[in-house]
């Protein structure tokens, strides 16, 4: 869909009256463009917002999951992620631009679950609505469905993509959410296609809903198929889990370059780019020249314009296969592949070094500062993976090369990402064959196995490596042998029911808390008794309004009602809300007392300091706490032991406390 | 997939050689064929597993969410699940196969979790790995998708069904296990079709993994006809929730009848068979002969096997079409509703008869004592309905009648049972047409919004009906202004750590509470202290292995372990565990002690008497708990207040405490 002057470039390229000198100022001219595009997108991304480079699902993943990192979701970030994912895919590098769509979208949501942007002036008074965390969380997962529906026209895809990798708590409402989104996103994507086919966008939207129509080929299939399927399966699982494994390595190499500042970070990307248009460029000469097949139902040589059978170097009538990959769009690169009927057009060689080509491409590619998927990467060496072990067991098996090559995309997308049924989906949606679903189950089902036991997916991998603190959906097991209070790390802070000023700012002012147990004291209980928890946001608001008492008194809910609108406590986008230094508080205020009752959370989730630890862990993810109050088991104590936060689950914290449990992570 | 003798009845009947008194005789045999088949089908049902009638969708739904409810799932109602509803589909009736197959996966699922039946002498030993309520839950819900996957031949679809309307929990393996289940399916499915084709199974297995094969027709659709759709949205969403409305007054009607014994439900069944054979033989009478169309894909007329264009009493190269939908197979007439490319084979009055006649048979049938599913009737309805409109529509809207049919279909599905996601799944996959996902997303969308403001979904409807304890996903909000301790109901009775058997077997006698409290008194603990909850079942195994104590000390765990085996405190099937009856327990022994520390749960989830209601009942639903324990706020009291169980939940219960609360329900 992104057109460029690379685009351009290539097309010009297999003009076959070019002279032979003349190829080596093309070159010139095509690395040139792929080298201004790259240095550009890495420019934006270094300087404008680093957190746009990458994927961008593992941030959302980690998002929905609770963990709210700087600037993920910003508007800066979803301007060079759009505008970064533009120059990156025009550059011609091996990357997709799915990933940098679901990020889009979840940026979008965002910024409406925030009501707008008021750094630039974008604000809406009706998004107010949405100011709670419940609301955004399901804002922003409908925006990653949309995503990925736009990117693949899959609506039904998006929705599960949602489901199976992006959301961390699912309720029924969010499945008819998502799916209206994505429904809405098919309307408007299939308006758009319809009104391009007319002709009015030039080289845009061609091409319909489905983008790899593959069901003109009926498969029909025994046992020998079958068994080559789930060899394709077994050993696309190992070549995916290779791929994670090399892929986090290159990241860690990448990282210790990308610290050293914006300059090397583009570097780093400008060296990538020429490595890739030498390997485009460079390795069609490898290929011999075919002549076009007699029955092709494309225009052989294709010539001035994107589609299969690139002439390149060869003479009239006939082509030159690697360049039909290698020099293409992305897209076409698939299609070439996925296309059947068409089982001698590309030889074993060809598609050897296609794929030996496109797997290492995609790997060093990843992990350059500027916004790239992994889809398309992962799809292009699956399925010249797939055609290439179709090619080689010929007459084998009766499956069409397209077939296999598809088959193939559906293992190492299993073996790397390890979702099944948003990628049985999507890969339905995408090719439009319903005729293949067995096989496409069944080869998923065996490499996401097979690479289950090597390592972790892609995405949960890169979401470690990043350091969010990530609450998985189980309990870790060594967690069984521990309890709550085990793990509560002091120094503890309480605040009493009406609490002198100066204590309070010193709380918010000394600790990085977000929330503070409140506890009545006589004369306004019996005993010291739990009152609730206390949100630092809302302190803050509290604290702003400046409604404080000369005396220890409680004045109730109604004059915080009186001094509040219904939305001054709403939540504010991330870093956006009240700052301690914004408040001026003088000398005389901080000796005055302020009622923190009404704005207390009476009802706290607690457990006991007996409970087990994965009991506890269990109880924390599956209502998405942020806070849990571990409360004492025998009376005659401080009615508060301590609070769990999510940072008290992670391995790394609780094998700080006991060296010796073992952790396999 | 289901032949019998009323098939070849029907065939028999589009025979035209039969002269004009002999149709008597026909209608004689035809009704006499359906009524046998349909009295054994009730007589199965209403003598051997009452169980078994209907759909089995509500009973599956509410066992998933934690309601065992009596032989829902035993070997019996399997086996009149499977034989009655072969009966009743070749009985004619206007019902379908679904939900049954839907219930008979959910059987098998259960039998295999309780390790098969002891009464049956089916047991396996390896079984018992499953022997616990969260891989039961699991295995019943892959049960689910897999009876759904066979029935529509849908594998996605199945999975969607069990993740959208079964389950109540959902967890990632739980996708991942559910579509390897049905992917199993599709495999087998696939292998089975494969078999048939060849000319194995005569009648049987005709037809490919796809039902309704539409990918003829391509849409292309403009405003006008996205308004149509929008309209027959709404009209269809109409029509479905009245349908539930009719459903809920027919069942509470028949549930009257059905009352009163076996022979009154076999009367009822007998007398719906008559009426439904009566308007199928009888309304075709009222539809005039077409003439075949010259153009005709199908053979016209179809004389002697199942198909489109029936004969009936016309003359030869004419076809009754109002036969070609009501003499026919329930598959039959969908798939000549849903047929592109014919769009004036059925002439206006026909549409309008048989979309009355379904719509009111599918009422008055669902209800009887036989199994039987909603899917088909709504689909018949509905696709009878879209293409009426369709017809009615004529030139205004360029969309092929076939097309209408199937969106027809889906708004009644929508309106109905209020799925998205996986009706627009299962639709896309019997129909192999994905260019028509936009506007089957936007019907569905559209009616199901149209139908929830009239009233529930209707398997939400039965559930509440038949009374089930259902835990709802949301708290009702009259649920925020009670604390957990305002609903707790006593007596409480507790148990000590270490406890009298006789104080045991008299708490297990007088009450039916399937858990107790454990609270360690003195000189186990310093003040009196909730040891944890300790299960009615755990209870009974320890007496029945009667290692018991002449004073009250405390022997520990290793006692425990050394007379039990692992899985003797394992789950057992429902209604299969060790009962009081069966445990013979002598005067002396009653006055002996046992500990019971070993056997407590001594985590158990507790919250505080104060907590909000709602917030304890998101605690309750969202851990899939069946006892929360609600502890005292202020110390010096009883450690345990009293313990909340899902009938304390229940708007019932809690609008008995507080009867000026008006529930919306």
């Amino acid at each position: 869909m992104l057109f460029s002057a690379t685009h351009f470039s290539r097309i010009s390229l297999s003009d076959h009256y070019v002279v032979q000198c003349s190829y080596h100022k093309a070159f010139v001219v095509y690395a040139g463009c792929n080298l201004v595009l790259a240095a550009a997108a890495a420019a934006l991304c270094a300087y404008v917002a680093p957190a746009a480079a990458g994927s961008g699902i593992p941030e959302v993943k980690a998002y929905l999951n609770g963990v709210d990192a700087y600037s993920i979701l910003a508007p800066s970030t979803l301007f060079v992620k759009i505008f970064g994912s533009i120059g990156g895919v025009s550059a011609g590098f091996v990357l997709g631009k799915e990933g940098p769509m679901v990020h889009t979208g979840a940026c979008i949501a965002s910024l409406l679950g925030q009501g707008g942007s008021r750094k630039y002036h974008l604000t809406w008074t009706w998004l107010r609505y949405f100011k709670n965390d419940r609301d955004r969380r399901d804002l922003i997962t409908c925006g990653a469905a949309a995503g990925v529906a736009a990117a693949f026209r899959a609506p039904v895809g998006g929705v599960l993509f949602a489901l199976e990798e992006a959301a961390s708590w699912w309720r029924s409402a969010l499945l008819w959410r998502t799916f209206f989104t994505t429904a809405v996103v098919a309307v408007v994507l299939r308006t758009f296609i319809d009104f391009c086919r007319s002709g009015n966008c030039g080289l845009f939207g061609q091409g319909g809903l489905i983008m790899f129509d593959l069901s003109s080929s009926v498969p029909a299939y025994g046992t020998p198929d079958l068994i080559a399927v789930i060899v394709l399966g077994i050993v696309g699982g190992i070549f995916g889990s290779l791929y994670n494994f090399l892929i986090d390595k290159t990241l860690r190499t990448y990282s210790i370059f990308n610290e050293r500042g914006a300059p090397f970070k583009i570097l780093l990307t400008v060296a990538v780019s020429l490595l890739t248009s030498c390997c485009s460029y460079g390795l069609p000469w490898l290929a011999k020249c075919t002549p076009c097949p007699p029955d092709a139902q494309d225009q052989c040589p294709t010539i001035g314009r994107s589609g299969n059978y690139k002439n390149f170097q060869c003479p009239p009538n006939q082509y030159n296969d690697l360049a039909s990959l290698f020099l293409n769009t992305n897209d076409d690169a698939i299609r070439n592949l996925f296309s059947g009927g068409t089982d001698n057009e590309f030889c074993l060689s060809t598609l050897f070094i296609f794929f030996i080509g496109v797997y290492c491409l995609g790997i060093v590619t990843y992990g350059i500062a500027i916004p790239s998927g992994l889809f398309i990467p992962v799809i292009l060496a699956g399925a010249s993976y797939g055609r290439l072990v179709g090619t080689f067991l010929g007459s084998l098996s009766k499956l069409d090369k397209g077939l296999f090559a598809l088959l193939g995309a559906a293992s190492f997308l299993g073996g790397t990402m390890r979702m099944t049924v948003s990628v049985c989906v999507i890969l339905l949606e995408l090719t439009n064959d319903l005729l293949m679903l067995p096989l496409v189950m069944l080869v998923l089902l065996v490499s996401k196995t097979v690479a289950d036991c090597f390592n972790k997916g892609v995405y949960d991998q890169m979401v470690k490596m990043k350091g969010f603190p990530f609450m998985e959906a189980h309990a870790e097991p060594y967690m069984r042998n521990l309890v709550a209070g085990d793990v509560v790390s002091g120094p503890l802070i309480t605040l009493s029911g009406v609490e002198r000023v100066g204590n309070i700012v010193h709380a918010i002012r000394l600790t990085g808390h977000n929330g503070f147990p409140v506890v009545d004291e006589p004369p306004f209980s019996v005993a010291p008794e739990l009152c609730g928890l206390v949100l630092r946001t809302h302190l803050l608001v509290l604290l702003k309004g400046k409604r404080f008492t000369k005396e220890r008194v409680s004045t109730g809910a109604a004059d915080v009602l009186q001094r509040f609108g219904a939305y001054d406590f709403a939540k504010a986008g991330s870093g956006k809300g009240v700052k301690l230094e914004e408040i001026d508080i003088n000398e005389e205020e901080m000796e005055m007392y302020v009622d923190l009752h009404p704005i207390t959370n009476r009802s706290p989730y607690t457990v006991v300091e007996t409970m087990s630890l994965a009991k506890a862990a269990i109880l924390f993810r599956e209502l998405g706490l942020r806070h849990l109050c571990v409360v004492p088991k025998t009376p005659g104590r401080p009615p508060i032991v301590g609070i769990l936060t999510r940072h008290d689950f992670m391995p790394e914290h609780i094998l700080g406390f006991f060296p010796h449990i073992k952790h396999h992570g």
